[in-house]
């Protein structure tokens, strides 16, 4: 089925990340996955956020440029397709910053600063020193992000709700300012539930060390796997154990198409009758096999870099060709196109 | 003479006026006169900011635009060659934008907070809610637009001192990051005190309506010299008048070539044998002299607007040329140029 408008074309779609890292686990559930099946149903746009990510890392360029392939090869590992979807560049898209521009004079600096997410992240830099301009401004580069594709759908967190609702506000207020220009895009909020750490801790974070990557080997998969925290009140594997907020059946639930196996071990574990050994053993497993095509597609890319490469010259260009379109509009809708005629 | 680097190029200059209404008689003397000497000596970039002037204007756009052409008007006007001098337009260049965001990295939210002048400008803008967060960037936007043609000279009023250490700042750090590209400007502060407005406030201001435009015809500066502000503990032209702090001989000293009859005029006033009719009535001679050659090169482009419309043409496309070799070498030095090679 797809999402079409009034003219019948498909809806489009933005979502993307940014390049600090390679994807791990708890981005496959969190975003991942959905991506996958959104891309049947949606003109997609991927953005690859460079220049949002120098916000909070302006010199570690270096990783930002190694990441922007790594997160492709992940995208392409778990199946989103360059044909149907277009991966972009955000700074091989100069529209963006254009748009960004225009749209910081039409958010107020007090209601940028009621943003409650913003406020959160904000903290989590610490001292205000630590916070650049780039950083505190990156909802308002978020929605240019968003309407510079004139994206109907944006999946998000509940945590970007408050980025959507202000992006919802920039599009009303720019149409009502210079006229009608942008769809007012909705925010599709996912049902799944974060994916905790291997240390238990609410959420994977590369910084936190608690991460299966994506392109983890069955060795590292295994070594996280043995060491991850299970139920502390535990110490024997004789004495009943916990199940619920228990990690190794959180990724058991997640990841092992063998239902009547985790059933079995649930049952086991609660009874005393199976050991952490096993329960990991089988997660091991569980998780190889969950993994083994992500890799052998990642391994087949790898090996391919000029279709990599070709993904993300062909999908820059189509997002550089919507972006300046959609330029062409604001320019015209603000008449700076020209000012003589 | 011309100001040269070490490889024999004439150094770069930039300035620029935000277009947001005609210009007057405080912009002369404060800085197109300046401007008009230093052409000869520098490769100057003068920026019409019209996407800076959007700041504060977002829903005057039709006067944004309006004022890109009577500002142009004016500068041909005083003598501003389109030939020697590039007149460029802000929105045109997009590239403004591009380094515009990459150097909201750079500068922390304290850093800019702390800027004196901006922390002026945004107490007179009253409510915090009245101000954008575009506003709040224009000095990192201003520094973009200096860095971008590499100008090593910006021509500036006291107050904007400031602005061009936080430029500085920039450069050293972009500099030190991601390597050597930009220039440290130098700002040139001038020596010319500012004008009076007509009712005797510390400057000629639009919203204050104490202006007399380089565009006035000369039943409009009659008029306007005729209910000047002069010595209010003057009651009859038989008492003595003081003639310091007085804004009609604060014009006469500007901008009334017969340095003679000035003194005439103040030894005569200081004495209470002069009326306030005459020294306005000689005002208004000194002003339309120097204005009719003003209205003369006006009025010639008014009526060949085809050559405003190639000196703005012309002009932003050197602009552009520039700033796209600018962008360039970043690109190049942060290695954003390509990510797969």
């Amino acid at each position: 089925m797809q999402s079409t408008n009034d003219n019948g074309q498909r809806k489009r779609l933005l979502t993307g990340d940014r390049p600090t890292g390679r994807l791990h686990l708890g981005h496959y559930v969190g975003s991942l996955a959905n991506r996958v099946r959104l891309q049947e149903e949606y003109e997609c746009y991927f953005l690859l956020a460079d220049y949002q990510a120098l916000g909070d890392h302006i010199d570690e360029i270096d990783r930002i440029r190694d990441s922007v392939i790594q997160v492709t090869l992940d995208w392409l590992a778990v199946g989103l397709d360059p044909e149907r979807s277009s991966f972009v560049i955000q700074s091989a898209v100069p529209e963006h910053a254009e748009l960004h521009m225009l749209f910081t004079m039409l958010v107020s600096v007090p209601r940028l600063e009621r943003n409650p997410t913003l406020k959160a992240e904000m903290a989590n830099l610490g001292k205000r020193e630590n916070i650049s301009v780039g950083f505190m401004a990156y909802p308002v580069s978020q929605a240019a992000d968003i309407l510079l594709p004139k994206a109907h759908i944006v999946p998000v967190g509940e945590d970007q709700m408050p980025h959507i609702e202000m992006t919802r506000e920039i599009a009303r207020k720019f149409n009502r300012v210079y006229g009608e220009v942008f769809p007012v895009p909705d925010g599709m909020v996912g049902t799944v539930p974060r994916l905790v750490g291997t240390d238990g801790q609410a959420k994977m974070s590369k910084s936190l060390g608690n991460c299966i990557y994506l392109s983890d080997d069955e060795a590292a998969v295994t070594a996280k796997v043995r060491t991850m925290y299970t139920d502390p009140t535990r110490i024997h594997p004789t004495d009943p154990g916990h199940v619920e907020g228990n990690p190794v059946f959180m990724y058991h639930d997640a990841f092992n198409s063998d239902k009547a196996e985790v059933e079995d071990l649930k049952e086991r574990y609660r009874a005393g009758r199976v050991g952490d050994v096993e329960v990991k053993q089988k997660l091991v497993r569980a998780l190889n096999e969950f993994l083994d095509p992500i890799r052998e597609r990642r391994s087949y890319f790898e090996q391919h870099m000029d279709e990599v490469k070709h993904a993300l010259l062909a999908g820059t260009a189509r997002g550089k060709k919507v972006a300046e379109a959609t330029m062409a509009e604001v320019r015209a809708a603000m008449r700076i196109a020209s000012y003589i005629d």
